[in-house]
C-alpha cells in the first residue's frame, strides 16, 4: 500500500439517484462451497511461498517483480484461467536490484550495522571507507546549509538522525484487531489531499536538488536513521529515482535508529567513526515499460459475459524484504479467490477478471494506467465503452489481517447490498459496511473513473508498526488463518457480483484530476 | 545475567537463630540528599555511553571488555575512589572479537540475511560460498545421524531450523512492569538445579563432539535459526569455546527465524540456496586471565572501617550488541551509586566496595573466584578472615527496569530490615521484600560463601522478550528514569548498610558444591 501520496477520494455524498434494483439474495449454498473448499484445500501457503520467498523483493520492474509476475501468469494458466497475460501499461522507468551489499562500522571498533540500500540507489565505487558527519533532519533538507558546508562533506559518509530519543519499553502490543467500537466508528483513512500530494512532490524535487549538491560535494553515501527504525524494524523506501529522467542518486542507505544514535553519540563524545560500505546494484533500462498481471474466468451467460467483475491488489513491493504483507497478502488472497472460483466450476454469469498491479508504490501507476487504457480517456475525461461494462473492482491492500468489513466509498446503494452479503460471514468477524472512504491504493483509480471500486476493512495486526515497507515484511509475518478468511469472503463477493441480475449501482461520474497527473 | 546454568540457591529456610539486633532507623535525610543529587545531576547517560557505545560488546576478556574495564577504573579514580584496580581472578581463556563479518544469500537471488557470529567462532577461510543443507533441531544433536550423513556435508553450509512456525501477530506488549499482585506473589526465579546444570554441561560436551564431526566432514559454517529469533531480534551466545582446552570450533552464526525459515522453504520447494559468508575474528591467548574491576570508598569509623559493604554487577556481555541491559545497566547503576556516595561526602563508617565482574555469562566466574580468593577456601569450605568482615553484597542484573523490591534469599532477619529501608521509597514503586530466591547471577557466589548476597527485584520491561543476549541490547533500550531510580535506592541501601551499628544478619553457612566446580 502506498502512503502519503494519494488523492482525496471522490465525493462522499450518497448517491440518492440510484436505488437498489432488487432484493439481495446471496447464494449462500455457493458461499458454503467456497468456504469448505478453502478450509479443506487452501493453496494460500504455496502461493505465498512463490510470491515472497521464491520471487524475492518485488520492486516495480525489478527481476523479482518479473519472477512473481511470470509465476502468477503461468500458475493462473495452469489452473485453467483464460486470457492470462503480462499486460504493459506504459512507461515506468529503471529496473533495479541489489547484487551485493555490506556495511559495517570499522572505527572505533568493528561492529555490524542494521542497514539496507534505498531502492534505485547509485552504487558505491567498490568498498568505500569514510568518516561520518552527522546531519540533523532539519539540516538534511536545508539546501543553503548543505551548499555552505559542501567542502566538509568530501569523502564523507553523511548520517541523518535526530533525537536524542528516549529508550522506552514497548508497553503496547504492536498487533491489534479492530474492536467493535472501532468498527462502528470507522473514519476516512489513508486519504491525502491534492495539496499534500503536491507538497510531497515538491519534497521529491528538493531531494533531487540535495542529491546534486551532495554528489558535487563528493559525499560517499547518505544514510538515514529515522525514528521509527527501532526494535529491529527498519523501513526502506525511496523518494524518487526510478524515472528515466531522474539523474543517478548518490549511494543511499536506511539504518536502524539504534545504530544511528550510537554513531551520533560517539561523534558527540569525540570518537572518530568510520564506516565501510559496499553497495552494488544493477540498474537497467532494457525494458522501461510497466506491467500488470491479468487473468480471467470467462462469464457463461450470453447476455452478461461481456460484463466484468474485477478483483486485484498490487504485486509490487519495496525492497527491504519480500513484501509479504504489502502486498503479497492482497495478491495471495485474490489469486486464491480466483483459483477457488475456477476450481469449483461455479460458472459465473459475468466475466471475472483478476489484476495484479505494478507501480503502486510509486503512484498507483499500474491501476491508473490500466483504467486510462481501458475505461476512460483522461484528457477529455470521456468514458470508453468498457467503462460501462465493469460492475465493480474489489481491492485488498491493508496487510495480512482478516476482513472485518468494506469501505463503501460513499456509495449508499452498494452499501445496502454489501450489508446483506456480509450476513453469512458475521461468524468470521466480517460485519461492517462503512460509508467512509479509504485511499492510498488501487481502488481509487476505479473510483476516479466512475467504476465502483472498493477496498475491504482489515484487522491491522503488525502492519503499521512492523511490516509495512520494512525489512521484516517476510512470509513468516503472514497470518494464514486471516488470509484464508479473506479469500473466502472475496471469492463470495466476486461470485455474487458476477451472478447478480444487474451490475452494482454507481455513484455519478465526477470530473477530477487524478492524483499524480501533471506532478 | 546468565541463564540456565546456575545452581539452586541456598537453603530457603528462614534463619530463626538470628534476630534483629536493633530498631532500624534509616537515615532519611541522607536518602533525600542522594535522591536530590541523582535527580538534579545524574551522570547515568554518560556512564551508559562509555560502557556501551564507546566500549562496544564486552565479551569476557575481549578488547571491548578491556576498554570498559579500563574506563571504569580510570573514571572511579577520577571521581576520587580509592584502591581502584583491575583485579585478576584466575584463568579464563581466549580473547576473541570480530573484525569483519558479512553474510548474504547469493542464490536463488541476492538478499541480506540478519545474522551474527557466535562468540569464539572459528574464522571462515576468507569469503566462502556454499549451498545449504537443512538440519532439524533433532538431527542437529543426533551424533549418529550427523556421522552417517557426513559425506553430504562437505563444502556445505548447515542450517538448523525447526518449524514451520505460524506467523502470528504480536498481540501482547513486549514490555511489562510488575503489577501489585505479581509483587505480592513473587516466586523463586532463575534457579536451576545442579542436575539441570550437569545436563547443560553434558550438552556442551556433546556440542564439542558434534563440532568435531562437522569439522571433519568439511562443513563451511553452522547456522542456527532459533524460534525466538523473530521480529528483528536475534539472540547470540555461545555454548563453549572460550577455554584454552576447547578445540577451535567450526565457523558458527546465529540467524533470524524469518531468514532461516525462508531458506528452509526454498530448499523444500526445490530451489538451490547458496550463502556467501566471510567471518573474520581475532582469537588471542596473550592474556588468558580474567579480571574484575574494583574500587572503594574507604570507611571512616576507626572500629568499623575494616568492615565492607559491597555492591556490584557483571560487566561482561555477549557480542550481538553492546550489552546495554545485560548488564551495562547493573554496572551503570552501581557506578552511579558509588559516584553519588563519594560526591556527597557522606563519610561511611564501613568501607564501600564496588565490584564489576567478568566471566559471569560463562559461569559466574568473576564473582565466584573473587569469593574464593578473598572469602572462603573452597576445597575445605573454610571461611577466611575477610569473610567475616563483609556485611552484605548487593547485585543488579535483571535489565533496565526500576527496582520494585529485593529478594531476601530466605534471610528472614535481613528481610525485616529491608522492609524498613524501603519505606522512604514506596513512592518510587519499591515496596517488596520477598523471601523467595533468585539465581543466575553474582549474588549467588556470596550466598554460597555465607555472605548475605542480594539481588533486587526489577521491572521486566523488554528484557526477556527483546534485549537479553540479543542483537538489540544497545543504549537506546536503556530506560534512564528507571536506572536513576535504581541508583537512588542502591546508594541508599549501601549507605545504610555502611552506617548500621552492626553488620547485616546472616544465614548459617551451609557446605555445598558451587555450581560450576568440577563440571
Amino acid at each position: 500500500m502506498k502512503l502519503n501520496l494519494i488523492l482525496t477520494g471522490l465525493a462522499l455524498a450518497a448517491c440518492s439517484t440510484i436505488t437498489m434494483a432488487q432484493q439481495e439474495n446471496p447464494d449462500t449454498a455457493v458461499f458454503r462451497r467456497i468456504r469448505n473448499a478453502e478450509m479443506n484445500s487452501s493453496q494460500i501457503p504455496q502461493i505465498a511461498h512463490y510470491l515472497t520467498d521464491v520471487s524475492g523483493p518485488r520492486l516495480t520492474n525489478s527481476p523479482g517483480y518479473k519472477r512473481a509476475a511470470d509465476w502468477a501468469v503461468a500458475t493462473m494458466k495452469k489452473w485453467g484461467l483464460a486470457n492470462t497475460t503480462l499486460e504493459p501499461w506504459g512507461e515506468f522507468g529503471k529496473q533495479w536490484e541489489i547484487n551485493d551489499f555490506s556495511i559495517s562500522m570499522t572505527a572505533p571498533y568493528s561492529a555490524q550495522l542494521r542497514a539496507y540500500p534505498v531502492p534505485w540507489s547509485a552504487n558505491t565505487n567498490g568498498m568505500q571507507r569514510g568518516s561520518v558527519v552527522i546531519l540533523t533532519p532539519q539540516q538534511s533538507i536545508d539546501t543553503t546549509y548543505l551548499a555552505g558546508h559542501a567542502a566538509e562533506f568530501k569523502g564523507k559518509i553523511l548520517l541523518i538522525t535526530g533525537g536524542p530519543y528516549n529508550g522506552e519499553g514497548n508497553f503496547k502490543p504492536t498487533a491489534t484487531r479492530l474492536a467493535d467500537t472501532s468498527l462502528a466508528n470507522l473514519k476516512d483513512s489513508y486519504l491525502v489531499s491534492r495539496k499534500e500530494i503536491e507538497g510531497a512532490f515538491n519534497y521529491m524535487a528538493m531531494f533531487r536538488k540535495i542529491d546534486l549538491i551532495l554528489k558535487k560535494a563528493g559525499v560517499l553515501t547518505l544514510i538515514s536513521g529515522g525514528r521509527r527504525n527501532v526494535n529491529g524494524t527498519v523501513f526502506v523506501q525511496s523518494q524518487y529515482g526510478h524515472k528515466i529522467t531522474d539523474p543517478e542518486t548518490i549511494p543511499q542507505v536506511d539504518i536502524s535508529l539504534e545504530d544511528a544514535q550510537k554513531i551520533k553519540r560517539l561523534i558527540a563524545s569525540g570518537q572518530k567513526v568510520e564506516i565501510a560500505i559496499n553497495l552494488q546494484g544493477t540498474t537497467s533500462t532494457s525494458d522501461t515499460k510497466g506491467y500488470n498481471v491479468i487473468g480471467e474466468i470467462p462469464g457463461t451467460d450470453p447476455k452478461l459475459k461481456a460484463e466484468v467483475v474485477m478483483l486485484g491488489g498490487h504485486l509490487d513491493s519495496w525492497s527491504g524484504a519480500t513484501g509479504a504483507t504489502d502486498n503479497a497478502a492482497g495478491c495471495i488472497v485474490m489469486l486464491e479467490a480466483a483459483r477457488l472460483l475456477d476450481s469449483l466450476g461455479i460458472k459465473p454469469k459475468r466475466t471475472i477478471r483478476i489484476a495484479l498491479w505494478g507501480g503502486e508504490e510509486q503512484g498507483l501507476y499500474g491501476s491508473y494506467n490500466y483504467v486510462k487504457n481501458h475505461f476512460i480517456d483522461a484528457p477529455t475525461f470521456t468514458p470508453k465503452p468498457e467503462q460501462g461494462k465493469v460492475s465493480a473492482y474489489f481491492n485488498l491492500d491493508n496487510g495480512t489481517g482478516k476482513i472485518r468489513g468494506i469501505y463503501a466509498q460513499g456509495n449508499t446503494a452498494a452499501a445496502a447490498i454489501f450489508k446483506e452479503w456480509f450476513k453469512p460471514f458475521h461468524d468470521l468477524g466480517a460485519t461492517t459496511v462503512t460509508m467512509s472512504n479509504t485511499g492510498s491504493t488501487d481502488h481509487q483509480s476505479f473510483d476516479w473513473a466512475g467504476i465502483p471500486g472498493f477496498q475491504f476493512v482489515q484487522d491491522e495486526l503488525d502492519y503499521e508498526t512492523r511490516t509495512h515497507h520494512s525489512n521484516l515484511d517476510d512470509y513468516d509475518h503472514l497470518s494464514m488463518p486471516d488470509l484464508k478468511q479473506a479469500a473466502i469472503i472475496v471469492a463470495s463477493f466476486v461470485y455474487q457480483t458476477s451472478m447478480r441480475p444487474t451490475m452494482l449501482p454507481r455513484k455519478p461520474l465526477k470530473k477530477e484530476i487524478f492524483v499524480f497527473d501533471g506532478l
